[in-house]
């Protein structure tokens, strides 16, 4: 039995800061988990003499991230992005350790090749702080729910995006001022494009979908819609009618294959997601035995999500010093993903038409041609418009993508519309 | 490698049932998580001929438990209570089979027993379901937060209480009429004790600390109130302060030792705890690293906790296939348990005092006498009552239990104070 297993951190940010401060300040906790202490043997960095944290021995740092690889037993890599952290992950496995990772890119893109990689090594792969940060999901679907059937995954599951939402609806904020005061507070990169335009989002929910229906998910496989074209009317709106919007990753079982999202989306007030606020994340799993079950915590953040690492740490060294594995990929379904004009889902629409008898007939009429089924109707006049045209506001019963984009086609073309303003997918409660 | 894992199922409630039920209606799945083959071996009952779901194979129905323990890889414990519980489950122990079970009273009572006779025989003890039904929360302690260190975790975890509590500021019914309704529908017993004077949430909250705090807590080391005495006016008081009473189960981490109670608590209306609603569980858990994280679920109920259970046995069985272990109790920890008279919370309290100049400061006066900070206080008139009195409430700071006490002593000795209406804990945001 080993009385020692030898990790090798790469990468010294925010989050490898407080993975190496707390191996070091919790070290008689980690042992007494672990069966054996807990050794770094080096930090690996670009820059070995670039001003750092004080929790950071001098002494571990190398920029020779090979070297401390083929020492480890364990390889923590939290260097992001694809390169070079996939070739020092298939070089820790072929040197025999098992690997530790917060790399959600990687994973969306290359997760079939190191799951074969690991499973041939016969050395785990984890990956808690890829999604969701802190928040024990992967734990939760790979092992926890390993007895039940899932129907769904809703989430929200970037941080920064749900920070500039929230702002917008609790103080009234335009996106612009919104994303200004995100960056100015650190929660929003200078280049927000990741987070904004949904990509973050749609990685963590590929990795949740490979996950939940045991079948390969790639980020491509994501539909994805951002939140740059949410108004403050959208909010304003979307306050009035009993609902939140928020940019939820959505995975859906249907008979005939799974859907993928990303999207900003009507929540009503009451569900348990409408009160996730600022940078929290939230993830509600509906399972076939274990009915709706929700996981809420902190998405991000230096010790959160270096709180997920160090548990992944934990399972994969008792496993050097006991035995036994993580659990495999299991990919034994073979649902299919279902293409965008396929998938189903209820939406609302905010149509400006003009104010006539026999307007309402002409208009529910195009939704129910194309086969969509419409819940409720409303109509209202805009503010400051002229006064011969009023807004109604549709919300359909779920429909599939072809029959809602056809019924679009066909009221762009109506002489009764003359404005589209918002389309917006709605979640039931 | 096994191609088959004999499980023996005792007991064929509701749980069981939908353990039965599960195990036949998803074994391919079962056998791609597990390795091999679960084959349900037997069902113990204590009446073989009574009438059973269609989902049960009469041929199954064993009156001799011992017979299909002996056989058994994996035993299924969904017994309850103490005799024979704990004797079957060191049996299936000695003839080296994991056990999996739902049994709250027999491991906060025995819990330590079982685990050491687990780790001599070198099998499993999982128990999921024991707590909060479908929710994960004792994976979550077990093994997802193995590498954080726990500072409070704070629970929802009775949901025939939580029921009641939610009828009572819902719908505005009385306690009695609250719990008439919850045995109507099924979430209360005939004989509703064990929840409603809060003993069940005590058992959870006694094995939630074990887990967070790696110290081994019993059910008679929890401080338990109940709700029985939790009136309309209560509730009413609370809603009109911006609160939610809620049955909560408090294991903390103090510099001295830990506290373990279980109490009706004025919870804030913005905490992630105040919506949740019915007869749903929900776990608040707060680490070093990990910042604040919640598990909301199902917390009792055939199906969720049998999907519970049945995570538990697919990870049982893939050790019993592949090797490994169920992470081991750790008892490595010496943390005092806190007598009541050292516990710390805030609290409010509502006294009946008489109406007249000087009165707030003879009586703000004990509070500070006692040590006993104050952060606000309140005066009003109570509905109907003679014109000489008044309201007043108290809401403290954080103090010690003994603090309390004296102050209330000293309250019920005064000329000034003629009622104390009542005194509750709260929590904090």
């Amino acid at each position: 039995m080993k009385d020692e297993v030898k990790v090798a951190l790469l990468g010294c940010g925010t989050v490898g800061t407080q993975v190496a401060r707390l191996l070091g300040e919790q070290a008689e906790d980690f042992a007494a988990r672990s069966g054996a202490r807990l050794r770094l043997i080096g930090i690996a960095v670009r820059d070995a003499s670039a001003p750092r944290d004080p929790a950071i021995d001098p002494a571990l740092l190398t920029e020779d991230a090979d070297s401390i690889i083929d020492q480890a037993d364990i390889v923590i890599e939290l260097i992001g992005g694809i390169e070079p952290a996939r070739t020092y992950i298939l070089r820790a496995f072929q040197a025999g350790a098992s690997v530790v990772t917060g790399n959600k890119a990687l994973l969306a893109e290359h997760g079939p090749e190191l799951y074969e990689a690991a499973a041939e090594a016969n050395v785990d792969l984890y990956y808690e702080a890829a999604v969701a940060g802190a928040i024990p999901v992967v734990y939760g679907l790979r092992e926890s729910l390993a007895g039940d059937r899932i129907t769904q995954i809703l989430g929200i599951v970037n941080g920064t995006t749900n920070y500039i939402l929230d702002e917008m609806t609790v103080a009234g904020l335009s996106f612009d001022e919104a994303l200004k005061q995100a960056q100015e507070l650190g929660f929003a990169e200078a280049d927000p494009t990741a987070d904004v335009d949904g990509l973050d989002a749609a990685a963590k929910c590929a990795i949740l979908a490979s996950l939940a229906f045991h079948t390969r998910v790639e980020l491509s496989d994501v539909e994805v819609t951002g939140i740059r074209e949410i108004t403050a009317a959208d909010i304003a709106s979307a306050t009035a009618a009993g609902y939140v919007i928020k940019l939820l990753a959505n995975a859906k079982r249907h008979e005939d294959g799974i859907e993928v999202s990303v999207a900003p989306t009507l929540v009503p007030a009451d569900h348990p997601l409408a009160t996730v606020h600022g940078s929290f994340n939230a993830v509600v799993i509906e399972a076939e035995a274990a009915d709706r079950l929700m996981f809420y915590g902190r998405g991000a953040g230096g010790a959160p999500t270096a709180s997920a690492v160090l548990s992944d740490v934990v399972a994969a060294a008792s496993h050097k010093v006991l035995g036994g594995n993580a659990p495999r990929e299991l990919i034994y379904g073979d649902v299919p993903i279902l293409p965008a004009s396929k998938t189903r889902a209820r939406h609302q629409l905010e149509l400006v038409v003009v104010d006539q008898i026999g307007v309402l007939t002409e208009v529910t009429g195009v939704f129910a041609r194309h086969g969509v089924s419409i819940s409720a109707v409303a109509q209202s006049y805009g503010r400051g418009k002229k006064s011969d045209t009023c807004h109604l506001t549709v919300t359909t019963h779920e429909a599939q993508q072809n029959e809602l984009d056809a019924t679009l086609a066909d009221l762009r073309e109506s002489s009764f519309v003359t404005d589209i303003v918002r389309v917006i997918r709605v979640e039931e409660n």
